[in-house]
C-alpha cells in the first residue's frame, strides 16, 4: 500500500468537483441515496493500439481513507450551498461499496469497462473526480512507457521526467507507472522512497560547468563514486568529453562505469564513443542516452543498432506529449437495480453492471468480451476482480515488483500485430449477446417513452 | 501565502533527482559549495507569443520550508550513497540563498530570465527539480488560460479540468493559474478552499439519469437550490431539456439561473435555446456551454455571435493540450563569481547575473532587454525583483485576487498583435551592448582554452 504522507489524505475528500456535492446533497435530501453501478472505460483514439492499466492502488488507498474532516465541513458551511443535515450526514461519511477492477498491470483496449463501482450515488459520485484524476495520468504515463519499452529490446530505461512533469503528484506517479511498465528505475528520490524504486543519476552539465575544466569536474566526481561514475561528455564537446572520462579513469586507475551523451547526433556519437572507449579498455563502460528521448527515437536508434545501452527518458514519458490526455469517462449504467444509458447519439453507453472476460488462444489474446455481470462466458478469462466489498479491501494487492513482473508476463499476450507504435490496429471489445439484447430492448422501451 | 496542508512538506525535500543529491555531496567534500547562479527561462516555441508567469507562491513556499527530516536522511542513508559527513550537512539544510523573480502575473516571453537563483550551489541545486516542476505547469496553464481569456470577450470562464488534469498537483495549480488568468473560478473545491477562488459547479448526466425522468431530475434538484440551478439539458435530447427546464421553473414558480449544454452543435443549440428561454420569460437565464473547450472554440463561438454566456473548460486547459509541455530550462551563468557558459551550439546560453527591463511605449510593451544585473538601462523597468534575501522572504507575496487584477491590466499591456492564438508573432528581449560585449570575449578565451 501506498506510503501515507504522499499525499494529504485529510484534504482527499474536497479534491471533488463542486457539483459531486451539490448533487450530492439533493440525493439526501430526497431519500435517493440508492446502489449505482458506474463503469470507467477509456475511448478510442487512433494513438493507442492498448492501455496498459496502472493506478489502482492508488485508487483503493483513497477509496479507503476517504473522509471529511472538521476543516472540510467548515469550509463546506462557508459557502453557503449545504445544510446543516448534509453536513452532519458527511462528517461520518465513507467508502462502504464495491470496487471492481482489472489487475493493475493489465494490457486493456478502449470501451471496456475496467473498473466498476457499486456503491449508494452519493458515494459513487463524489469519488468520480479523483478516480478518473488518478487513473488518467497512471494509465497515459504507463501506456506511453511500455511503447518504449516495447521497441527497447534489451536496453536500460530510466524514467527521467520528474521536472517536466506536469507537478508533483504528476512525478510521482509517472516514476511508478514507468517502473511498472519495464522501466528499471527512476531519477526520483522520493519515488524511491514512497514506492521503493530503483533510482538513478549521472552528473549535470552545471556540474561540469561549475568547474574551471571538465577534466576536473570528472576527477572530483570519480573520486567520490569511484564504481559508480556516469561522465555526462557533452558539455562543451561530446568527443573531447569522452577523451576526458578516459583519461580521468586511467589517471585514477578507476574504472567508467559508463558515460552519459544529452544532445547532439546520437547514432554517431554513440558509435564513436564506443570506439574510443574500446579501444582504450573500456568495454564494459555503458553508453547512456538522453535528451528529447521518446518511444519512435528509440526505435529508430535500436533499429540502426546504435550501441546505446540505456535511455534517460523524460518529458515526452511523463507528459506522454504526442497523446497528453486520455478521453476517458466514468458512466452510470444501472440505478437501484434499473439499467441506465444515454442515448445521445455520439456517446451512447452500455448499460448494466457488467463483466469483462477475456479469450486466449495459444497464450495470445484472442478476444474481449463485455457481457452483463451474471453472465458465464465459455473459455473466457473474469478480468474484473472484486478489490473492496462493502468497503473492506478483500483482494490482496500486490507489490509494486510483482506487478511490474506480471505486466512483462501479460505483454507477451499481446498478439505482436497490436505492438506497432505507428500502426493502428486495435482489439474492440464483443459485447456478448446477451448485452446487446437486453439493450436494444431498453433502448426501444425509452425511445417510446416507457 | 500557500496553506501548507496541500503537500506534505517534509517530504518535499527529496522530490528531487537524485544527481542533484550525489552532486551535492561532490561539492560537500571537494569544498565546492560556492555560490552560484542560475537563470530560469523558456526556451522558443511557435505554439505561444507570449507566457503569463504564475507559480512564483509555489515555490517561495518551497523555498521557505525545504528541510530533510530524520526519515528522509534515514532513506538516504539506506540507499548506501551518501556518507554521514554529508548526511549531518543535510539535517541543517535550509535555503539561505536570494530568489529575483519576475512578479506573478507578469506577460513575458522565451528567453528571458524570469526567475534567478542565487546560492550556495548545493542550495541551488537541491531545489531545481521542484523549482521547473513547479513552474512549468503553472506557466503552461495560466498562459492556456490567458488565450482563452483574451478571445472570450466578456464571456465567464470556468475551470473543469480537475478530473482530466495529471494527478491532484496539476489539478490543484491549473484552478489557481487559471483564476489569475482571468478565470471566474473553479470546480475543485479544495482549490476553493485552499486558495479562496470562487467554486461553481451544475449537474452531471449521471444526476439526470438516476431519475426517472428528466423532468423529475430538474425540479429535485431546483427543490434544493431554487434559485441556484444551472439546468444540464442534453442528457437525452438538448432541445427537449430546455423545454423540460422551462416546465419545472414554471410549475415551481423559480427562475432558471442557466442551462448547460455539454455536447452537440454549441452554435444552432444556444441560439434555439436562447429562442425558447427568451419567447418563455426567462430572459436572465444564462446558456453554459462546455466539451471539448479550447480557446479556438471559444473564438469560432464568440466570432459567429453564439449566445453563449459561459464556457466550461476542462481537458484542454489543465493538459494544455497544443503544447502539452515547455521546454524551459535552470542554467548556471556563473559560479564563485565567474561567468559560465555552455557552448554547444544549439543550446548556448548567455553568462552573468542579469537583470530583465521591460520597455513602455504608449503604455504597451515596447521591448524587453536582457542586461547583466549591475547595469542600468535608461527608461527599463526592472523586472526581476528580490523575493527572497539571505533564504528571508523580503517582499511581499500579493494575494491571488490581486494577481489576477494585476494580470489583467498587465495584459493590456501587450500589443495586440502578438495576442493572436493562430499567428505566430513575438517578442525577443535584446541582450544589452554591453552583456554580447562580455560574453563574446568570455566565448572567444574559452575557445582559446583561456
Amino acid at each position: 500500500m501506498l506510503n501515507k504522507r504522499f499525499v494529504d489524505y485529510d484534504n482527499m475528500s474536497l479534491l471533488t468537483d463542486l457539483y459531486e456535492l451539490t448533487m450530492a446533497q439533493v440525493y439526501f435530501e430526497k431519500g435517493l441515496n440508492k446502489t449505482a453501478v458506474f463503469n470507467f472505460f477509456i475511448r478510442p483514439t487512433n494513438k493507442r493500439n492498448y492501455f496498459l492499466f496502472t493506478g489502482l492502488d492508488l485508487l483503493i488507498d483513497y477509496l479507503l481513507n476517504i473522509k471529511f474532516t472538521e476543516e472540510d465541513l467548515e469550509f463546506l458551511r462557508s459557502t453557503g450551498k449545504f445544510k446543516e443535515d448534509f453536513l452532519n450526514y458527511l462528517k461520518d461519511f465513507k467508502f462502504t461499496g464495491n470496487l471492481y477492477a482489472v489487475d493493475e498491470g493489465e494490457i486493456v483496449f478502449a470501451n471496456e469497462p475496467i473498473v466498476q463501482v457499486e456503491a449508494p450515488i452519493i458515494q459513487a459520485q463524489i469519488i468520480e473526480t479523483f478516480l478518473i484524476n488518478t487513473l488518467q495520468i497512471s494509465i497515459l504515463v504507463g501506456t506511453k512507457a511500455l511503447r518504449c519499452y516495447s521497441v527497447a529490446s534489451d536496453k536500460i530505461l530510466i524514467d527521467f521526467g520528474l521536472r517536466r512533469a506536469h507537478g508533483t503528484d504528476a512525478g510521482m506517479i509517472a516514476a511508478r507507472s514507468s517502473y511498472i511498465a519495464g522501466f528499471s528505475g527512476t531519477s526520483n528520490v522520493l519515488a524511491g522512497k514512497i514506492f521503493g524504486i530503483p533510482i538513478y543519476g549521472t552528473m549535470a552539465h552545471s556540474f561540469v560547468m561549475a568547474h574551471e575544466s571538465e577534466e576536473k569536474a570528472f576527477e572530483n566526481f570519480a573520486s567520490v563514486y569511484p564504481e559508480n561514475t556516469i561522465f555526462l561528455v557533452d558539455t562543451y564537446d561530446t568527443i573531447e568529453g569522452v577523451k576526458n572520462a578516459i583519461k580521468v579513469a586511467k589517471k585514477k586507475g578507476i574504472r567508467i562505469k559508463g558515460i552519459r551523451i544529452d544532445s547532439g547526433d546520437l547514432l554517431a556519437l554513440s558509435r564513436e564513443a564506443r570506439k574510443l572507449l574500446d579501444i582504450n579498455g573500456f568495454r564494459d563502460a555503458i553508453i547512456f542516452a538522453s535528451g528529447g528521448i521518446n518511444e519512435y527515437k528509440i526505435k529508430e536508434l535500436v533499429d540502426k543498432k546504435a550501441p546505446i545501452d540505456g535511455y534517460g527518458v523524460g518529458t515526452e514519458l511523463v507528459t506522454s506529449a504526442d497523446l497528453p490526455y486520455l478521453d476517458c469517462a466514468y458512466k452510470l449504467v444501472e440505478y437501484d437495480g434499473k439499467p441506465k444509458m444515454k442515448l445521445s447519439t455520439k456517446k451512447m453507453t452500455v448499460p448494466y453492471k457488467k463483466q469483462l472476460y477475456r479469450v486466449f488462444k495459444n497464450e495470445k489474446i484472442l478476444k474481449d468480451i463485455v457481457s452483463h455481470f451474471d453472465e458465464h462466458i465459455e473459455d473466457g478469462v473474469k478480468m474484473l476482480k472484486l478489490y473492496i466489498k462493502d468497503g473492506e479491501l478483500v483482494r490482496n494487492t500486490p507489490s509494486l515488483h510483482e506487478i511490474r513482473e506480471k505486466t512483462l508476463i501479460n505483454f507477451k499476450t499481446l498478439p505482436d500485430t497490436f505492438k506497432s507504435i505507428t500502426q493502428h490496429m486495435t482489439i474492440n471489445p464483443e459485447i456478448s449477446p446477451r448485452l446487446i439484447k437486453i439493450t436494444e430492448d431498453l433502448r426501444k422501451s425509452i425511445k417510446s417513452g416507457g
